[in-house]
């Protein structure tokens, strides 16, 4: 397979972004129990898979706020727009993006046609779960895998060769499909959000064709509120059937910086709340809070919890949340602890 | 101004697809008057700005079909998608885009602060409205156009700079301002769509930004389902102010083949009705009705009605429809034929 420079370097660019291989382990152990709430709440509460915190009370308080047209805060309804990264906000990201163990899935699917990656790399050490093997081959060598088993196809067929992944695929520490790993409380504050006006979008380094595969079944938000990274396409006519053809090119990648400028061009309008958990969601925090004025939310969840999920920040390999975190105190961003503010992290049913 | 090789190529592109200069005049003049509908109907009119042809049966047939459960043409709600062009869609693209207008507009405004453009084509023919000149400039003319007037500034001042321009610009014809020259039928037809369960998309080759100066206001679609093309932008920070630069360098060409990539990426459904005016909406059309089984719509509107409002398809360099006339026939296109179809054109109050 060959790469026009430009290509390459940009496909590089995402595949860092999306497919990060972590091996060492960044986790620290959990000791406390979460924080039992001080009062029972006499409302009928609309986070109940959430420790009744300060966090929640400030999330909640928000809510009100912007949705009251008495209050000071008040947000016109068209105008609450509420951005969630996906992996690692929504959903589990360690020990690798669901994204990632996908393509390195379908890369030893495809070997079976593919004899020669026996003995080429990184394919091979794919194929023969060699990670040390896979980290030596670098960022190019993720840029293979990606466009292996990404590109070159219609849409239509990676659409359910991704599906059927998303299905049968387990999740190596909890044994259940990645899709019930969503997190319970981020499902309550969707849920929430949208009962009070809002409307909710991804926002997401990960690429849309695979997230949408998964995401209005998981989530409830309809493909066109799925922003994410994109590969271009090429539209085709053959025997009088239309069709679009992956190609092995970035067109966008939606991270850091990106996020703003994929909010700006996708959904037209500036977030009131945002929610992320690493340093790919700092410049969308910061558009969000510090944009314009008004009530504003910025949320990062700190995974810190690993008794029940993981614990890693500034020096995970996946999601590392360390410039952001810095930021959070005087951007007055809301830390989420996962293991003080969340009664429960998945779905037990 | 320079512009590396490639971005110009792209920005000559994005140009053509969005600004044709027009100055032959291609109308053809209407004589006959609009045929009056031959029954009165006994339900509430969700369109009593069509006539009752066999073309407004059709539209409303299949938004039945589709809606009724009991129906075997019936499509879950969700996946009731509708996209429709804007320019000569929606509202009037004669005798020049609007965004045409608002970039030549914005020329002359900016001349007084560039003493040399009286000297320097393009923009010494833009100010003196030459058109002769202006042709003679070509697409790298249009090019230098185009940047001097949607770019080097933040997204906030090309917002605000656009809206005030679509406030108080009047169109030469009609001497109205062109967001009263939004077609009162298909405001009709979009909100028939709407409460039967549908959502409903632009999909222009305009610039995303400048439409959402006045397309929520105008059609009532929020900027979420405004897809466009679209520059590129920078995220900077500065004094603790996030902002997005407009830089000259396109991002994407949403005309022909670009709508079905971009209603692939950005709306991530297929249409199951669409509405187009010219040969860029062909491949749009095709998408929609090709694309996969179950019930289709495409519709093209022709104008044919000189009297109210313009005649002109196969030889107009605006909105030219040519190949998509062609194509209708053996895809089983509807073309609307505004003098006969429309009973009213604008909104007349």
């Amino acid at each position: 397979m060959s790469f026009p420079g430009s290509n390459a370097r940009a496909l590089g660019l995402v595949v860092s972004a999306l497919f990060v291989l972590s091996c060492a382990s960044s986790q620290t152990p959990g000791a406390e129990e979460p924080k039992a709430g001080a009062e029972a709440e006499a409302f009928v509460d609309p986070l109940p898979s959430w420790n009744d915190t300060a966090t929640k009370a400030q999330i909640l308080d928000f809510v009100r706020g912007v949705s009251d047209p008495d209050d000071p805060a008040f947000v016109e309804p068209e105008a609450r727009v509420a951005t969630f990264d996906n992996d690692g906000t929504l959903w589990v990201e360690q020990p690798v993006y669901a994204e990632m163990a996908f393509a390195l899935h379908r890369v030893r699917d495809l070997a079976q046609v593919h004899p020669e990656w026996k003995t080429q790399e990184p394919f091979k050490a794919v194929i023969e779960d060699d990670k040390e093997a896979l980290i030596a081959a670098g960022s190019h060598g993720l840029v293979e895998i990606v466009v292996a088993s990404h590109t070159g196809m219609s849409t239509t067929l990676f659409e359910n060769i991704a599906s059927e992944w998303v299905r049968d695929a387990r999740h190596p520490k909890f044994e259940r499909p990645y899709t019930e790993l969503a997190y319970q409380p981020q499902l309550e504050l969707l849920r929430h959000l949208e009962a009070n006006g809002f409307k909710t979008f991804i926002v997401s380094g990960g690429s849309v064709e695979f997230m949408r595969t998964y995401t209005e079944v998981v989530y409830g938000i309809p493909p066109e509120r799925v922003v994410g990274s994109s590969i271009e396409t090429r539209y085709e006519v053959q025997g009088g059937k239309p069709s679009l053809l992956r190609l092995p090119e970035v067109a966008f990648v939606n991270d850091k910086s990106g996020k703003p400028v994929a909010i700006y061009r996708r959904i037209g309008r500036n977030p009131i709340l945002a929610f992320g958990n690493s340093d790919g969601d700092l410049e969308m925090l910061q558009w969000t809070t510090l944009g314009s004025g008004g009530a504003r939310l910025g949320l990062l969840l700190h995974h810190d919890d690993a008794q029940r999920e993981y614990a890693y920040d500034r020096e995970s390999k996946v999601g590392k949340l360390d410039k952001a975190l810095d930021a959070a105190g005087q951007s007055g961003w809301v830390i989420v602890s996962m293991k003080n503010d969340w009664k429960t992290v998945f779905d037990e049913d």
